[in-house]
């Protein structure tokens, strides 16, 4: 699975490239990231979203941020630690974000005790981050291939939102299954949910499921019961923000719904995401931070209230298996998850 | 309950003046229908829509056609038959539409037949068309007042799409039972679900209820299941586009799914509807035609499919009430719903 665009990138001066991902998909448009101001920017307004992807770019902002501030002679342990913290807390839900800026962290205190030179301590982070973002490449083939096991030749699966190569490092969380199944031979057909208020599946997983060759056919959220009553879905497969301790999964808003819904109609609901999306620091979904958004990406009526939150919680009881890049992981969930987060 | 705005008025001269719903809630803008071919526009460019709202306008529509066609010394019984016969085509779900078009249909019929003068029967047909208006409207009121019932001092009512006095000819169906709830001295707050993909939950429910001074707050559809579990929905209560004689409910696409996250949650669920609404020439929902409407009002990226059903179908053994003009009606449903229309 070769991908024929470039979701990140570093450019020669060390800044992160990535693709403006509220202008698809009308427009291929890419953007630059030197600082942290531009990155928390980029990370706010959605122009990169995704959980395992946060992480990526966080932490090549924070080497490329790093690299500007020692051109200006600014590069200090102080300075490189409050912007770390400034960048942590862009978004709240996706535990991905936190996790990478703690990896990087860590990397530049060791730098910095170890009297580095600030010149060696911006390397230090670039390789930090390269290796962060080569590890979750490596997490989404792994996912793929755990992944297409779940999936049935000729099977239709039904998504949410974007876990694709757009989400991440590599070929997705949820989408490496799919892309992954397709390279075995199999025939896999896929329904997009819209995901608004972003209509990120609307508009990323159709464009870059459709960029793959795969038959993808897009719905509005509120249509998915309606597929699955009529027979249309095999299988559900969504990715994560946040994954407890206990299985509970916070991912984008709808999911929930969605699983209720697979439940009811009997359809298996899996979860697919990376090691790094799992937090053992909560016990339960309901300690997940929720990010609530503005009204204005609703668009209701003057004098209407809106209520905007971008995540929900699937309880684990809904969840037929998590997909991991150590393999599938199914209930009781609890033991599992903390024998997973155990392997190296 | 005085509304501060007409959604429908005849003209001076015997057209149809209505409110474009398209442009809510930035333009409160008005248009004129004076022949069949100005109404089948409005109704299928969703500028009038609701089902008992479009069985009033093809109504007035048809008596507005025949007025100009007489004052052109066209009007005869074919050309009247002809042109009602393209007007009940031009949406296929909604019974109102088809049952209105019948009863002015007949009423021509009638008309020709005893020899009357065109003048004669365009009277005759503006005169049916207002009874049906006015029938509606004292149908709204009579399902506000079987619906407020069903609405606790202090509740949270969710609501879907569109069902207030912007689909009907008077206060709403589902909007009626809230705001004759409220004019009972009831506190009652609405969660009004988006309406994806053409939103009249956010752009036309929310504008009527904010100006009618009810407490409303905008969702996105996939957010429903999140407040249900929350515990901020007490009921859900919802319109219906046509009701088949078990009690299965075509609605707007998503009150399917509505209908099953309320049963997973425990929350009653209910359907208001006059008479009209209800086809008892079909037996069960599966027989009720569904419109499948453009893919642009999705919007997928290039090379995407998609699929845009205008409608789902809730299965009886979901509904908890059907709230209608003659009162609360409550499973089973086959016989009750029977009785119900053979009362006069």
């Amino acid at each position: 699975m070769n991908l024929d665009f470039e979701p990140i990138s570093w450019t020669p001066s060390g800044a992160v490239r990535y693709l403006d991902q509220t202008l698809l998909p009308d427009q291929e448009s890419y953007r630059e990231a030197a600082s942290v101001d531009d990155m928390i920017e980029a990370i706010q307004s959605l122009r990169v979203r995704g959980a395992p992807m946060l992480g990526i770019v966080a932490a090549m902002g924070l080497a490329a941020a790093a690299a500007q501030a020692e051109s200006r002679r600014r590069l200090t342990a102080a300075w490189l630690d409050s912007e770390a913290t400034r960048l942590a807390a862009a978004r709240p839900t996706a535990v991905n974000l936190a996790w990478a800026v703690d990896r990087v962290r860590a990397v530049a205190s060791r730098a910095f005790e170890t009297g580095a030179e600030p010149r060696t301590v911006v390397d230090n982070l670039r390789a930090v981050a390269q290796r962060i973002w080569d590890e979750d490449r490596h997490m989404c083939q792994a996912i793929g291939e755990a992944g297409a096991e779940v999936i049935p030749d000729g099977a239709t699966v039904l998504t949410h939102c974007n876990a694709g190569a757009l989400a991440t490092g590599g070929i997705g969380t949820a989408l490496a299954a799919i892309y992954v199944a397709r390279d075995q031979g199999k025939r896999v057909d896929v329904i997009s949910c819209e995901a608004r208020p972003l209509r990120q599946g609307a508009r990323l997983t159709s464009w870059e499921l459709a960029r793959a060759g795969i038959e993808v056919t897009a719905i509005v959220d509120s249509a998915a019961a309606a597929v699955m009553a009529a027979g249309k879905v095999d299988l559900v497969i969504t990715g994560a923000d946040r994954i407890a301790a206990n299985g509970d999964v916070a991912n984008k808003i709808g999911t929930y719904g969605l699983a209720v819904l697979a439940e009811a109609h009997r359809i298996p609901f899996f979860v697919a995401a990376p090691r790094s999306t799992f937090d053992i620091s909560l016990s339960r979904g309901s300690e997940i931070p929720i990010e609530l958004r503005a009204a204005s990406e609703v668009g209701a009526a003057p004098g209407a209230e809106v209520y905007n939150p971008a995540f929900d919680v699937t309880p684990a009881s809904l969840v037929t298996g998590l997909v991991t890049d150590r393999g599938l992981v199914e209930p009781p969930y609890l033991d599992a998850v903390h024998r997973l987060l155990q392997q190296r």
